[in-house]
């Protein structure tokens, strides 16, 4: 049996996230049903981070077994032959038949987008949170930097999730202005449910002044979510990659 | 009678160009209908370019005129929300009353993006040709300077069109590599049509060595198109901006 693992991209916005569920559209769902089709034998795709609907993916890895001895050299162009426009196989590798995507990763990385406009716009608002807020970006990073470390982030998480631990390792926290552009780019260990949405909230509570870098902290200690359960909308964020290595060592070159 | 000048974004993709057609969504079309119905009186949208089916805008030009009296610091937020998210006026202001934005423009400038990607791209593909030529930037940039100036420029026109003159003033048409981000940008006094795109592919042809510069000018002196039919794909192509102030001034802080 070989195990494939692969690295995904997708638009999101016509998805309903990542996992499988009956009669709705989702990653897993068709990337299921167009390989199984396509190899002729019921494919079961393991993904390493279970996306939000509307949630976008430069760099999601999933992996899956298969009896088909498809040549790993024109892999991911055969797969995306199979694949709508909006989902797509970016590299293919076989891999050892013990690799799980999910739960041999070390750390995922995503990147939440704000573009500062006046109006609504149809070209950058598919892939970002469009607002006229203009935002406090040294004020943001400096409170980010109180984030971060190995902390239990309960305050940070959407109620709807039953995790044993909510204890987790913030790596990075980076909040960057480029233009009227700002990049908030996150990488954990792994994250709660709804975590990097409500984090970006919090950094947007900071910019405007109505939490201080030290209430942050304080709400970490005490896991005290009140005032702080408003998510930022799904189309801003992106899984920018998923990362097999040690840790803490994600590249900035992606966009 | 008010006239009223607009900027307005879109995103191509789904619309059938910018003109009016019966059955067809266009973007003529959602305005002058949205405006209608807003406005209560039958609204006639005038663009500074026709852009075809796919293309993009980050900064078309319309005007239209109105005997209401709805006040110009709120008027883009109202035409907004009777807007879909696929279309929306970045900016509004008030004209004198023969102001005509197609008429009265001095120049229209164009991007076309290219992204060098060996796999489809779902998140960039939306509003860039994705390909895995890797591109000869260089070498376009300098054979490009050779078609500056004004010239007939019928060898880069598609069949189809009926114009007088096919003379056109052409004050930019840069190459510009970003990483894997190729960017074509061109400025003209107007446009043949499906101008830009024959340029990008024959900008392309220099690129892969089929076509030298000497025999790109050789083109242009004599109107011959053999070989230079192909069109690029219209989801790369955006209309950043119309200026109505003297020619070849564009500025390019535009994204």
């Amino acid at each position: 049996m070989r195990n494939l693992k692969l690295e995904v991209e997708y638009d999101g916005t016509d998805f309903h996230g990542f996992q499988r569920q009956a009669a709705m559209r989702t990653v897993q769902g068709v990337l299921e049903a167009r390989f199984s089709r396509l190899l002729g034998e019921p494919i079961a795709v393991t993904g390493a981070g279970r996306t939000d609907a509307g949630v976008h993916a430069l760099g999601q890895v999933v992996n899956f077994r298969t009896t088909r001895p498809v040549p790993i050299e024109t892999l991911a162009a055969v797969l995306n032959r199979a694949l709508p426009e909006d989902v797509k196989v970016r590299r293919a590798e076989e891999v050892p038949e013990t690799f799980h995507a999910r739960r041999a990763a070390r750390s995922r990385t995503y990147r939440y987008t704000i573009v500062e406009r006046d109006t609504p716009s149809p070209l950058l608002g598919r892939f970002a949170l469009v607002t006229a807020e203009r935002l406090e970006v040294a004020r943001m990073a400096a409170a980010a930097q109180g984030l971060l470390g190995r902390h239990d982030f309960r305050a940070f998480q959407a109620s709807g999730s039953a995790v044993k631990s909510t204890e987790r390792t913030l790596y990075r926290l980076d909040c960057a202005r480029h233009g009227d552009r700002v990049e908030i780019t996150v990488e954990a260990d792994a994250f709660l449910y709804r975590m990097v949405r409500l984090l970006v909230c919090a950094l947007r509570a900071v910019s405007r002044g109505e939490l201080t870098a030290e209430a942050l902290q304080e709400r970490l200690r005490s896991g005290e979510r009140r005032g702080l359960t408003a998510t930022a909308p799904a189309c801003g964020l992106c899984l920018l990659q998923v990362s097999y290595e040690a840790a803490g060592r994600t590249e900035t070159g992606y966009y």
